[in-house]
């Protein structure tokens, strides 16, 4: 099936040149044009070449435009479109005749926009059908891949990079994109990032199969309010799981909500139940809201699988312990019981310490350094047999940054998955803290729930590759 | 009953004096001490008088100290204790025959470190109980009046003030108190905050007398692992609520949580089915997490209770509509439908804007104000007569703190509640917008699942109190 190669794909994110179609006018009330995704991009240091295209020609912040994406010397691989709608169709021929395999239709009103829009966009999909010529969109921002600088959003960003990692999401809102959300001050580590827009042509499932062979992608987090073709998503999804995870975070779940999102994309939703069944059959993982779209993921970027479900907290005040645990319980976690040999260890530190939770809080109080109470216990906790993973609650100041440090070869020697959740009274240390964890390869939450609950999705999946490896 | 009068308690929230016994030492290695609580105090510029008693006397950042509180002259309303646990009981007697009615003790190590401290705890109650001196802890870090600058926790904060407002959040754990949240840089509006401790004789009914009769208290949120009697709890709640919501954040649902929490807490937790529906009876209302905790009452602190559970949404983008509307359905709202002449009115700015989820966003980009187009939007959906609630989403910036700026007259006067959720792409300005909102006395959150929600758990609200005035 032509429309779920997964080849054409690369040209949308590793490409070595980039048309970018549309007004290059920079006043500020024409920010959603040609000029502002050249802006972005620049500052992104996009490490291939970009080529403006627009009647006008001239040039823009020191590079060349052309009138006519057929003037370019070299080859072109992706096309990023921001012009009017009734052009688009002849503009995508023009890229076609180029050679260019990768299209983005940035614009806006088609199919979601009325009756117009929609028969402007069958024209768009017989075109790309014809040619080879592989459609993005319409109505999206387009891709990011920090690993080269790709950036194709025209809208002004606050940031001007976001740390590289596993994590690749994919969405079918604005919202849930690079556009809408604070990437770079959140500390995502991110490997591609795809709006699907109106997916009149590539969708869920080229992704899927594109993302479960890119070797940069550790987890695919997904947003999707509709599935185009039930059928291909299953087996694509059963192929990917094998390889990594594939969190789907599908909203439209009340009736109500489901006649909003086809109202919105002009498709028809299904009923949520078949979904449910559907994603648990093809091993996906669904999760149910916007932070856990985001945050879960953070856990299979960096961290290896656990060998079982047995957990263990260890925390700086008795009642996280219990939140802990709570949690943990709720998400299919057991509480680690601990071996002698962990008790006598802990009971040399302080009586007090020989549970599961493991409160330092106590003993932290009264020592000299409290946060060299955390760098003994956490080796003794994670070397435990009877312990498979582990969420360790401390402050987010930049003493606790210091013992991660000190620990990084430790930890991953051991080869258990760790995440941790931090506390503190300063939002900005807090966050600046749970970056510099994050870039030294450790899930940091500014949540607990959510620090322990990717543990609990991180044995879930482990259940759903052995069973897929089987 | 004695243990359960309101009446002693206004001493914890509204002296005039406070005498903070222990060590006066300012080095960094022994910050949880009375210097630290003065510190604190005098950075929150706490209104009343503050009496350091210390067995060397002296003086502490220009403040006299005294070696037995006997020596002050003026008459004492509340003392803190940072001082070892055996020295506490002999305290408290002093302080009783000084004529003081309320005593913290901070100090650690009592009936949650074992059978001497319980023995202890033991004798600190006899005690209490024999002066008619209420005792709050031990094991706590105290009271934050934000009205008075009154703090007693002894560590240090990253923060010299909160925001004053309506809620009052009681907690039996320092993870969900003063001690360890960004309390400030969250921007919550601040009654009352208490942390119960051990809870030996000031405990959770006492609290939620007091606050329902508070008048700066709109709203009590408050997290507990274990209730000390039944009986008086529900009366206490079905009480309060009456007057105000009483919301509830209970851990220890699993078996595995319930047993941490009774080690933790020396208490047995009981079982949960028990709790829940004790909770529904009285009219309290259960959160689920720490994230609702902290946000939910949010809503309550400012606006005013909706009359039905009609809900709109206004967005910038169709798939925040789609999971608003979701949300809204799981927490018992439905989508409003407007009135013709609202989507008369609509339908002038936009064909395309009658629709509820109201998606703004592809008028938004033509518009040559983007944020006029919400100022014109949002009294045009307030105005609605089948419209209970709102729910707004927008960009954290400036600009839209400036359109609530102007609209806020007009928002008061339509008397509906509405929530505001931010998006945008630099956390600080999203953050520093969201606090600006909530001064302005809009509940603002981060979280668009938890805007919408708040509005159901106000619906919730409505009608528990309407069933409990009948």
């Amino acid at each position: 099936m032509k429309a779920h190669r997964a080849d054409g794909l690369s040209a949308f994110f590793e490409p070595a040149s980039v048309a970018v179609f549309g007004s290059l006018n920079d006043s500020a009330f024409a920010i959603g044009n040609a000029f502002g995704v050249i802006k972005n991009m620049l500052s992104f240091r996009f490490k291939g070449k970009i080529y403006p295209i627009n009647l006008s020609g001239g040039e823009t912040m020191g590079i060349k435009a052309y009138t006519n994406v057929s003037e370019v010397g070299d080859a072109v691989d992706l096309a990023m479109l921001l012009i009017p709608p009734r052009a688009v169709p002849a503009v995508i021929n023009q890229c076609a005749s180029k050679g260019i395999r990768a299209v983005i239709v940035g614009t806006e009103n088609f199919a979601e926009a009325g009756e117009e829009g929609a028969a402007l966009q069958k024209e768009v999909v017989k075109i790309a059908r014809r040619s080879g010529t592989r459609v993005l969109g319409p109505n999206t921002l387009g891709v990011l891949n920090p690993s080269n600088g790709l950036i194709t959003t025209p809208y002004p960003l606050y940031y001007d990079s976001v740390m590289k990692g596993g994590i690749s999401y994919c969405s079918q809102s604005g919202l849930l994109s690079f556009g809408a959300c604070p990437l770079k001050d959140k500390g995502y580590p991110i490997s591609k990032m795809c709006d699907f827009g109106n997916k009149c042509d590539v969708n869920e499932v080229d992704l899927l199969n594109y993302l479960a062979e890119d070797s940069d992608t550790r987890v695919i987090s997904m947003h999707l309010e509709d599935i185009k073709d039930g059928h291909a998503f299953m087996e694509a999804t059963r192929k990917a799981v094998v390889k990594k995870p594939v969190l789907i975070f599908k909203p439209g779940r009340s009736e109500a909500g489901a006649k909003a999102a086809a109202s919105h994309t002009g498709s028809l939703a299904g009923d949520n139940q078949i979904y449910d069944s559907a994603f648990r059959q093809a091993g996906a993982i669904r999760v149910n809201n916007l932070g856990e779209f985001w945050e879960i993921p953070r856990v299979f970027s960096s961290q290896p699988l656990p060998k079982g479900n047995r957990f263990a907290v260890i925390v700086g005040s008795g009642g996280s312990g219990v939140i802990a645990i709570d949690t943990a319980t709720d998400v299919g976690l057991i509480p680690a019981t601990f071996t002698t040999s962990t008790v006598r260890k802990m009971a040399r530190l302080s009586p007090r310490l020989a549970n599961n939770p493991v409160d330092i809080g106590p003993v932290s109080v009264t020592a000299s350094d409290p946060f060299s109470v955390f760098e003994e216990m956490i080796p003794i906790v994670l070397a435990d047999g009877n312990v498979d993973c582990v969420t360790i609650g401390c402050m987010g100041t930049p003493e606790s940054v210091d013992v991660f440090r000190r620990l990084k070869t430790h930890l991953s020697d051991i080869s258990k998955p760790i995440t941790i959740f931090l506390w503190g009274t300063d939002l900005q240390i807090m966050e600046e803290s749970a970056r510099q964890l994050e870039a030294l390869g450790i899930p940091t939450y500014l949540d607990l729930e959510t620090a322990v609950k990717s543990l609990g999705v991180s044995v879930a999946y482990s259940k759903i590759k052995l069973r897929a490896e089987r």
